[in-house]
């Protein structure tokens, strides 16, 4: 076995450069019983089924994971989602998520700053610091990220169609603590697509959403090659209710039009294809949760080397964060969710995830308590350093239910693709409600079953406690709203005005015209436009999306 | 692969059978994506390697499992350990327990009891009811099991030397219920080696210890076939810090042992073989973990026939209980334990366990309360209902890591076996101090890599917390010692003692004979002679065992 040609090659090249790179995490990796952990299972002959479906981790079509020595190497990142309040409460958040060991930041935005309104909009009264932290000025920024140092950290930003603005902000709060563009890594999520399908933060029609993704891709290219210029979610489209074949087709036709529209405008493939990330949901079906992340991620290799041609092996890498699936934890007994949450882990660890968010027990109910994250961690981290499931790449791999259930699973999703190719595109099919529909009608499905019973979920429909004495609840400052108001009337009287109305007068123009609107935005942001004032500006050229049946 | 005429036997024969007994659960298994969930995923070839190594479920070497349609057919047994106090606190734990849906009782009785002693005597003070249930009588017994008919439920008593007389206790319940003991289903443990290799309830010397086991299977061989005669138990092996091949190795010896005192005794193989049953316990290493209960499966059933040349069907299957592993629990951070435990479960259920009992997270503190106790079963519950792991046989049959550990940790236990024979089988293995000297130098290892973080445990050595608030401790009644000694008191003064000095006198007259004392034991049992008294005459035949080096 271990001499045949395949695996030689495999050995000399994509793994030994690796191990040259870095290191695994041990030297030696053991079971409980102290019997040899192999680094790779392999069946006992390597056929030319075998070289072609499943192959090497690091290697075409990667199936097996997108690195040589997957979480021997490195552990995935450890990121929670979180942010509420003021920017100064969810950096406390933040802090105390990075003692605790998170290995990534995760920010959420509040409803307003994700559809680029200020706190003091009218519009925004009684959602500000709500969903997550209020960020009117960079000054919010830079109060959020008050003592992590950015060059130190990997942040990913939960942000679609403001995106631009508040990555700008992000790289003037690196500015200022002497940081680089080039030296900042962490991923935004600028994947507008999904918003129209599943998420609702839109604000611009399609087209210009999709042009200011692509400047943001276009630009990072340049700027910050290390950063994930957009991360193409099935999570959301997961938890609005489709089927796990429909949140990776539907992501996937997202990601395509994201590639077709960046090599129109005139970007190489293999520039930015390597900086595309994917977030998907990790639900309860465990088998088919882990057949699903093993084959998109071989599926994604096809579609990036045969639709795209691209060249580079980065560009053919499916890398991924994953998140537990909200949609399946339960308001009644909530600590039944941390089993859940646990199940939903582990597959997405067995799927080769690259950073993983584990949903807290009282998500059901509220934003979560420190203790619940906190447990929620944990959770991530038993199954890295206690479970032993990081001692060999891919374990399951050779299962023959596995095995099977990704060919069917790759089989469904191309079909799927294929007929939203078929109505001309992802665009299309999301404006003919096609897309809207497909999912609509597997949410019924699946309350149907809750409903009739054919479905059992623990402690809602079988297994209920009469009497429950309700979680505390956690609240978040009452004070949030007056308070983040008053710091931006503050700061919009200490401004220099003048520079405001020139930086904004400026990317009108660019906005307009084809320029890349980046470097535009950073000037606004350097003299503290808001986001409002930012987005007031495109919205006048782009126009607002109101929404639309089938939309 | 359909036509292989191995396929088609098994599924003319076996399956069949078993579906023309009893129906799979539902008419059709699919994924959460609608697909259709095979009931057994096979290789594309069924050459003779797959056919000898790995198999049919439900046929030799039963490395998929012992029923041909498994969880598909019916979930395992969900059966948490429970007892405490009085026989009536208890009794109100086993009913809330059921009404939480468990589906088999499992008894703890408190120290005195299981070395045969009532409460009112001097060794007794201060243990009565704490670590279970404290019973005297068979007033005690049937307070016990009050509203809880015992044709209707499985009831597994962990309970060893003195197992004859609990046993006899549970009869006379039944009886009393107007149930026969043919009716009876359950287990008592009743597995004397391993108390002096782990667990030290021990009373009697070997060979006495042994004598009184082999009665009550020969006794249930006629009388109660339903009732499994013996749980061979590595779990306290385990606990006690052996490794994983450790734990089967000398679960086996023991069984080994306990099988050749049966046939020496006279018995059909193929008549108490059927009705042995074992108790592992699912630790941390996920995939070790899964492929030793694989592991197990096959050595026990090359082991009945190649050794035992038992010749019924019945006899090679390795039928089993677990509970996941309490030395794995902290008591820092306690809400992490419904993670690790999660784990464990999920590793038994791919292991293919029989039954299984999930500790709570305050186990590793307390006698764990209510809410505790239910999240426990609840874990069971998703698992079983949410998880869609019940959908296939033996879902990771094929893994190239987990077949080839399988491989490799039948091989190793099998070694350690063979030192064993070698040794002059278990008795002498244990009387030498060899198995416990082999378990002493697995903890201790196992404690050094914590001590020195070669081993991290989440909250104990890593990610710790410096201010904790303690869980509430679950206390039992302290009037419990108090009020049991009255209830004890008023029965011997209330029952008919000259018929109990008779009964005692024939149970010397057996003991001391090569007649079987259960008969003897159950006459005593009727007139509410007690445990302490029986013991005291056993005690006076057998000699105590005091213990010794190596012991």
């Amino acid at each position: 076995m271990n001499e045949h040609p395949a695996f030689v090659e495999w050995t000399e090249t994509v793994l030994k450069k690796t191990l040259e790179r870095f290191q695994e995490r041990q030297k030696e990796f053991k079971t409980d019983s102290g019997l040899h952990a192999e680094r790779l299972a392999l069946p006992e002959e390597l056929d030319e089924k075998y070289l072609s479906k499943i192959g090497f981790p690091g290697q075409y079509p990667f199936t097996r994971g997108v690195q040589p020595t997957m979480y021997r190497g490195r552990l995935w990142t450890m990121r929670q989602y979180a942010g509420f309040s003021s920017a100064e409460e969810s950096n406390k958040r933040y802090r105390y998520l990075l003692e605790q060991g998170t290995t990534g930041l995760s920010v959420a935005f509040d409803l307003p700053t994700q559809i680029g309104y200020d706190s003091d909009h009218k519009i925004s009264h009684g959602e500000v610091g709500r969903v997550g932290a209020a960020i009117n000025t960079f000054a919010d920024m830079e109060a959020l990220f008050n003592g992590i140092p950015l060059d130190k950290v990997s942040t990913s930003m939960t942000i679609n169609s403001s995106a631009a603005i508040l990555l700008a902000m992000y790289v003037v709060v690196a500015e200022k603590q002497g940081i680089k563009p080039a030296q900042l890594s962490g991923t935004v999520q600028n994947d507008i697509l999904k918003e129209y399908i599943a998420r609702g933060t839109y604000i611009f029609p399609p087209q210009p959403s999709i042009r200011l993704m692509t400047d943001i891709i276009e630009w990072c290219s340049r700027e910050m090659p290390k950063f994930n210029t957009v991360s193409v979610s099935g999570y959301h489209i997961r938890e609005a209710g489709s089927t796990a074949v429909q949140e990776i087709a539907f992501t996937f036709a997202n990601a395509c039009a994201y590639a077709q529209a960046a090599i129109s405008a005139g970007l190489d493939v293999d520039v930015f294809a390597p900086r595309m990330t994917f977030f998907f949901n990790a639900s309860s079906d465990f088998l088919e949760e882990i057949a699903k992340f093993r084959a998109a991620r071989r599926l994604w290799a096809k579609l990036m080397k045969k639709r795209f041609k691209a060249k580079d092996t980065a560009s053919l890498k499916l890398r991924f964060h994953t998140q537990t699936a909200g949609y399946t934890l339960t308001a009644q007994q909530a600590d039944n969710n941390i089993a859940r949450v646990t199940l939903q882990a582990l597959a997405a660890v067995f799927g080769g995830t690259q950073s993983l968010h584990t949903n807290s027990r009282d998500e059901a109910l509220t934003l979560p308590a420190e203790g619940s994250v906190r447990t929620a961690l944990r959770t991530q981290q038993i199954i890295a350093y206690e479970s032993g499931v990081c001692n060999t790449v891919d374990p399951l791999a050779g299962s023959y239910y596995i095995e099977n259930l990704t060919d069917r699973l790759e089989h469904e999703i191309l079909a799927l693709i294929g007929r939203i190719d078929a109505a001309g595109g992802m665009v299309a099919a999301i404006e003919s409600g096609f897309v809207q529909r497909q999912i609509e009608d597997s949410s019924y499905a699946y309350q149907r079953q809750i409903e009739n019973g054919e479905r059992i979920i623990v402690g809602l429909n079988k297994f209920q406690e009469t009497e429950e004495t309700p979680p505390s609840v956690f609240k978040i400052n009452k004070f949030t709203e007056e308070n983040q108001i008053m710091k931006l009337s503050k700061i919009r009287a200490k401004r220099d005005n003048q520079k405001v109305m020139k930086s904004l007068s400026r990317l009108d123009e660019a906005a307009r015209g084809k320029e890349n609107v980046m470097p535009y935005v950073i000037e606004a942001v350097r003299c503290y436009t808001t986001l409002g004032e930012i987005c007031d500006v495109l919205r006048n050229v782009f126009g607002i999306y109101e929404g639309k049946k089938g939309f």
